[in-house]
């Protein structure tokens, strides 16, 4: 399965009050079939991930808005996947185009988070955990707490590595306008900040956002761009987990996110060694270290390593959330494992503006689930 | 594409009150397996559709509840499109299939209605239709009751028109012990039943309800059954619409279905005259009659025709909804596009019971989220 990239756009990640779920869905389709270069009619298939827009704005059913608001009657179909919905569109959509039925999809990522009191969207939130997990009064920050705790008990990690990723998040971030928190953080800060369910810290935490983004894919042996334009996904793989954490045999890793990086691993007939660049989902530093590890970029009880001796900044070997991550760019959850795929397209066709990685190869986009009940790992080679 | 059904199973439709949306899910995914005769293990990529656990139940994220109650770590999707919402899963499974990265899915289509107040449930529903519409007050009997307005005032029908499908439908589920209401109903009946959107009234309309049902599906080529029990899917199609009413050309027709059937026929290499019975979307007794129109069974403006003759009913040329429908089978949003082709697949195997079809060969599933904004169309054959 090969499935080139025709466009990518990302919408500004924020607390974006003026603009409604439509108005971002509508930009981030139209920007991306612009930049594409192809008309709308082309489209044959389109797929919409959003996990909130039944619990928070009452609007299930987006495939028909999405339709509605293109005024197409072609397929559509909406996924729901909790903080893996982007990615798990994308993944439906490759197969779609593998499946020889259509050649061009169109992909949205979606989420409208900052409308309602931070309490409804707490537990909206918490509707991607088990109900006995929601019950007992647990938040994701404690669920993930309680992993980061597994694994500062297991290897040689301290609370200093818990801050790293999300200080490297943020200075990438202060090179990327469409950023939530366009700005850097010291390592002071994070310390400073209060702890949210320990070991874990206010800046450790990914925030609550809005914000859109989208892709449109086409069968590859179609594709008719620029040599220099040509992205392609070489490979789309998935897995599941266990959705309570009682589930788990070892809360100091996330199988899915094993299991779908050695598919993805395989049908690209590529490794760690070969990605020039990450994105991960870091929706709380911890995930970003796990994260590394699962993907085989480090060994297991390594991941702090990397952080510590700057390899996986901006400058460094290999590159991780040069977007700013779930951490910085903002974490609008249905968009997110969409923008991620958007950030490593920009790199590998070169216009990473000012955090532009050097002549990048292969870019690996890793989208989490709830605590990793779903995984989805993408590899794009240009 | 040619998609083998390997296993099909319903749970009891209904109030029932003593399953949870876990027990209905484990239960139908159980038994599909069990039916097609592989192990659980043989499960390569899992779908469910469902609309409401997220609205209803807070939880969302069900494909990893899947995967928990399975202990299985196959990659798993859920998949959400209003009362289409089955229908699409059953696509998506073929589509998985038919990309040739997978050889054996499971479906299963779910939902769990009857545990909150009406108020909860009605609004939760409404998350189907556009804000506007949910802004304007309108419910999805008024909806209908608008497009029912819109088909008397065009065509020659009645209020006994109205009233056929809803008879025809309790008369066939008094014939199938999984049906919510397993119970004939007289046409005086639904006449003193109340005016709920004028002109529909309260037996007209489908009910709320708890249910689940489940698919086990495979390449074709692969499939090692019985003659006897061999069942193809020999066409999945999908089409969109205006999620609004307001966006729509014509209310006495859902263009989505039309769609969808003209391709579902080309991929066949079938017509509506090739078909031996059909399962469709009767949410409202006009849904039905509008539904035989636009697949092409009908000619417009005669769908009133095919119930006053018989020729629908159990006994006539072509049987439509055998299992007694949304109306009287009932209503579990996200199981009904499955259940739909759970009771084709017994009718073609020869396992329909009291309401067996002598010697079927094709049938058609239609399965309709909101008033239209989706349509899917399965064609199966033996």
């Amino acid at each position: 399965m090969k499935v080139a990239i025709l466009g990518a756009y990302q919408t500004k990640f924020g607390e974006l009050w003026n603009k409604s779920l439509a108005d971002l869905i509508l930009e981030a389709s139209s920007e991306a079939i612009k930049d594409a270069g192809i008309r709308k009619s082309q489209i044959q298939i389109a797929f919409i991930g959003n996990k909130l827009a039944g619990s928070l704005s009452n609007q299930n059913h987006l495939s028909s808005l999405l339709a509605q608001l293109l005024k197409v009657h072609i397929p559509a179909i909406r996924i729901e996947a909790a903080c893996a919905s982007g990615g798990m569109a994308v993944a439906q959509a490759c197969m779609a185009i593998a499946s020889g039925q259509y050649e061009i999809a169109l992909v949205v990522g979606v989420e409208k988070m900052t409308d309602l009191p931070i309490e409804e969207v707490s537990s909206g939130l918490m509707s991607a955990a088990s109900l006995e997990e929601q019950e007992s009064g647990l938040s994701f920050v404690g669920l993930y707490a309680l992993m980061a705790r597994k694994y500062l008990e297991k290897f040689e990690a301290g609370e200093e590595d818990l801050a790293l990723p999300a200080v490297k998040n943020h200075f990438h971030a202060s090179l990327n306008g469409k950023a939530q928190f366009p700005f850097s953080i010291s390592l002071e800060q994070v310390f400073q900040s209060p702890i949210i369910a320990s070991p874990l810290r206010l800046l450790e935490c990914s925030p609550v956002s809005d914000g859109a983004a989208a892709l449109v894919l086409a069968d590859a042996r179609l594709a008719q761009r620029k040599s220099e334009d040509r992205v392609f996904i070489v490979a789309s793989s998935q897995a599941s987990e266990s959705l309570a954490l009682t589930g788990r045999e070892n809360l100091a890793e996330i199988l899915s996110t094993k299991k779908a990086a050695e598919t993805a691993y395989e049908r690209a007939a590529l490794g760690p060694q070969d990605l020039s660049l990450l994105e991960v989902h870091d929706c709380f530093s911890i995930a970003e270290i796990i994260a590394l590890e699962d993907l085989g970029v480090c060994k297991k009880g390594e991941g702090c390593l990397a952080q510590r001796n700057g390899e996986v900044r901006l400058g460094g070997r290999r590159p991780v959330n040069l977007s700013g991550g779930l951490k910085a760019c903002g974490h609008p959850v249905g968009a997110t494992g969409v923008k991620q795929i958007v950030e490593i397209v920009n790199q590998l066709r070169g216009r990473g503006g000012k955090r532009q990685v050097e002549k990048p190869l292969v870019g690996l986009a890793h989208n989490v689930g709830g605590t990793g009940g779903t995984a989805v790992v993408h590899i794009l080679q240009r």
